[in-house]
C-alpha cells in the first residue's frame, strides 16, 4: 500500500535531494480514502452506542457533514509529517490520529458557521440552518433559527469530544499518546485565540495589514500546516529539528493557504468553493486583502468599502463595486504576489530540508494545490 | 494533611463499617482550597503565555469565571473517589486532575449560558452578557449582543480545551492517564447528548415524566456525581466492584440534586442561588416537576402553565400562578418525596459498600449538602 511509503530514510534522502523532484509523490488520495474509512468506522461505532436514545437523525447530522465533505488536507499533513519524520511502523494509528482532526476541524466548522450565520457550506445547507429547518418541519416554527443555532453549538462540542476519542482509542504507544496531546493542546488554544482575535477584528474594514496577516499566522498557518505536520513528527518520535524544517515550510505555505482563500471568498466561483460569494464582505473578515485596500483607497474608494463591507445586507452590485476596488488599490494583485513569494519560500525549504524524497515531492505538490486552488 | 485521608484500606473498612457514621469526614474545604491553587497556578501561567496577544482582559474573563465561584463538587467526588478506591501515593496529580473538572465545568455553563440567553450566573453577569456590555462600551454597540454569544462560545471552548490540557500535564502515569481518558470520554459524550435531549424538551410543558427523569440521569446524575468518582476510582487503579458501588451512590443521589436543583429553579430564593428565579421557567426547562404537574394538572390548571411556562415574556406574577399549580397538584410535594427517598437510597448503598470509613462519612454527609440545599 503507497501510503506506508518507500523505506527510504532521512539520511538516505539528503544523499538522494538534488534529484526528489523525480520521486514519485506519496497516494495522497490513498491516505484520504485511508482516513475516510477510519472516520466511517469510528462514527458507526458511536451511531450505533447512542442507538436507544431518542435522536432522531441527529447523530446522523454530525456524520454526514464529516463524511460527505472536505478535503482533508490535516489528515494528510499528519501523515506526511510522520514519513517526513522518518516514522515506521504500523501506519493505523497514525491514521486514526491523523483523521481525529478531522472530526476537530468538523467542530470549528460547525461552531464558525454558526457564529458567521453563514447559511452553507461545502455546497449544502450548514449545520445550524439543517438543525433549524428540521425543527420547523417538526412544528416548532417560533424557535427554529435559535434551536438550530443551540443544537449546532452542541454537536460541534460532541465532534469535539469525539476526535478526543478518536485520538485516545488510536492504539498509540504511551510516548506517542503523550507527545501527540502536548501538539494538540498548543494547537487547540491557538485556533481559540486565533479564532477569537479574527472575531475581534471582523466588522468594518480596517487598515492593519500586520493584524491581518497575524491572524493568518495563528488562525491558519499554524493549524491547518504546521501542527498536523508536528502531530505526524510527534508520532513518529522525532525531534526538534524535523519539526522546525516542518515549520519553516508550513508557516509561508499556511499564509499563502489563507491568502488564497481570502481572494476565493471574494473573487471565488460559489459553484466551486461551495459557499457563498458574499458572506466574507457581508461579515467583515479582517483580510489581508481588504487591510491593504483600505491602507491605500482613496477618500471616495474608502467610502465605497466602508458603505458595504461589514453589513449583512450587501447585494452583488455593492460587492461589485469593493471588487473594482480591490483591483483599483492593487491590493488584488499584491495578495496575488505574496501567495507567489510564500510559495518559494516553502519550496526553498523542501530544497533543504532532509526529508525522505517521496515527502518532499508531496508537499511540493501540496503546495502547489494550496496556493493556486479554485476551491 | 487531612485531604490526603486515613490509611485504612477497603479491608479495614469493611470490618469497622458498622461504626462507620463515627469517623470524622475528610476535610473537603481542604480539598477545595487545593483545587482552588491547581486551578489558580494554571491559569496564570496560561494567562502570561498569551500575554502578547492583543486580547486586553479577555482571558481574564476566563480566569475570573473559574476561579470566583462554584461549589467544586465535581473536583471533590474525584478525589473521594480516589479515597474509597483506597488510592495512595501522590495526591498532587489527583489533584489536577480532578481540577480539570471544574475547566470542563466552566466549558459547560458558559455554553449554557448562551444557549440559554441567561443574563446571571454565579451572582454576576453571565459570560456572554460581560463580553457584549464590554463590547459595546468600546463602541461596537450595533453587535454587541451577537459578540457576546460568539465571543462566549470561543471562551467556552478554550475551557474546554484547557481542562483537557491541565489532565495531561497533570503528571499521571501513563496507565492513569489512560484510564482517565476513557472515563472523561464517555463522561463528555453523555453530558453533550443530555445537553441535546434537554434542549430537544425545552419549551412548552409536556407530561413525559420519565423523559424528564432520563435528561436528569443522564445530564446530571452521571455527569455531576457518577462520572466524578469514577474518574478517582480510575485514577487510583481500582476495578469494576468499586466503580459499581460508586454509581449505586452517585445515580440516586445525582437524581435528587437535579430534583432540588429544578425545585430552587422555581421557587429558591435567588439572593442565594445567584440566579434569576424566573429563567426556568421562561426556558420551559423539562424537569420532572413540571412533567408531573402537567400530567397531573385539571384543564384549568393546565391552561395555566400551557399561557405561562416557555414564554421569554413570563413575569412573576404569572410565575406565581404557576408555583399555585405546583403546589396544588401535589407535584412540589412528590418530588420532594421523590429527593427524599433516593437519599434513603444512597444512604443504605454507602452502609453495605466497602469504602473507608472516612470516606463513607463524607459520602453520606455530601449526601444531606445535595439534596437538602437552598443555593
Amino acid at each position: 500500500m503507497r501510503v506506508t511509503g518507500r523505506s527510504a530514510s532521512p539520511s538516505e534522502s539528503s544523499g538522494a535531494e538534488g534529484g526528489s523532484i523525480s520521486w514519485a509523490p506519496l497516494d495522497t488520495t490513498e491516505i484520504r480514502s485511508a482516513v475516510d474509512s477510519v472516520l466511517a468506522d469510528f462514527l458507526a461505532v458511536k451511531l450505533r452506542s447512542a442507538d436507544s436514545l431518542p435522536l432522531p437523525g441527529v447523530l446522523e447530522t454530525v456524520r454526514d457533514f464529516v463524511l460527505d465533505g472536505g478535503k482533508r488536507i490535516r489528515p494528510v499533513l499528519c501523515v506526511l509529517g510522520w514519513h517526513a519524520a522518518g516514522g515506521h511502523g504500523d501506519l493505523g494509528p497514525v491514521l486514526k490520529a491523523a483523521a481525529s482532526l478531522e472530526l476537530f476541524h468538523a467542530f470549528t466548522l460547525i461552531h464558525d458557521d454558526v457564529m458567521d450565520g453563514s447559511a452553507t457550506r461545502r455546497g449544502r445547507q450548514s449545520v445550524h440552518r439543517a438543525l433549524a429547518e428540521s425543527r420547523r418541519q417538526r412544528g416548532g416554527s417560533d424557535d427554529a433559527e435559535r434551536f438550530g443555532a443551540n443544537a449546532a453549538v452542541l454537536l460541534g462540542d460532541l465532534a469535539l469530544v469525539w476526535s478526543d476519542e478518536l485520538l485516545h482509542t488510536a492504539g498509540l504507544s504511551p510516548e506517542s499518546l503523550r507527545a501527540a496531546l502536548a501538539v494538540l493542546d498548543t494547537m487547540r488554544t491557538e485556533v481559540m485565540l486565533g479564532q477569537y482575535l479574527d472575531l475581534l477584528a471582523t466588522g468594518r474594514p480596517r487598515g492593519d495589514v500586520s493584524h491581518a496577516v497575524a491572524i493568518a499566522r495563528f488562525k491558519t498557518a499554524k493549524y491547518t500546516i504546521e501542527r498536523p505536520l508536528h502531530l505526524g513528527v510527534a508520532l513518529a518520535g522525532a525531534g526538534r529539528a524535523t519539526r522546525e524544517a516542518c515549520s519553516d515550510y508550513a508557516i509561508p505555505i499556511g499564509e499563502a493557504f489563507q491568502f488564497r482563500d481570502d481572494i476565493l471568498g471574494v473573487f471565488g466561483d460559489p459553484e466551486r468553493t461551495g459557499k457563498p460569494v458574499l458572506d466574507d464582505l457581508r461579515e467583515g473578515k479582517p483580510t489581508v486583502l481588504m487591510a491593504l485596500a483600505t491602507t491605500r483607497a482613496t477618500p471616495a474608494q474608502l467610502r465605497v468599502l466602508r458603505a458595504a463591507v461589514g453589513y449583512p445586507g450587501l447585494d452583488e452590485r455593492s460587492a461589485r463595486a469593493v471588487r473594482a476596488v480591490l483591483e483599483a488599490t492593487g491590493a488584488h494583485e499584491d495578495v496575488e504576489r505574496m501567495i507567489n513569494e510564500r510559495h518559494s519560500m516553502a519550496l526553498a525549504v523542501l530544497d533543504r530540508a532532509l526529508f525522505p524524497p517521496a515527502v518532499t515531492a508531496t508537499l511540493r505538490h501540496l503546495a502547489h494545490g494550496l496556493c493556486a486552488r479554485v476551491s
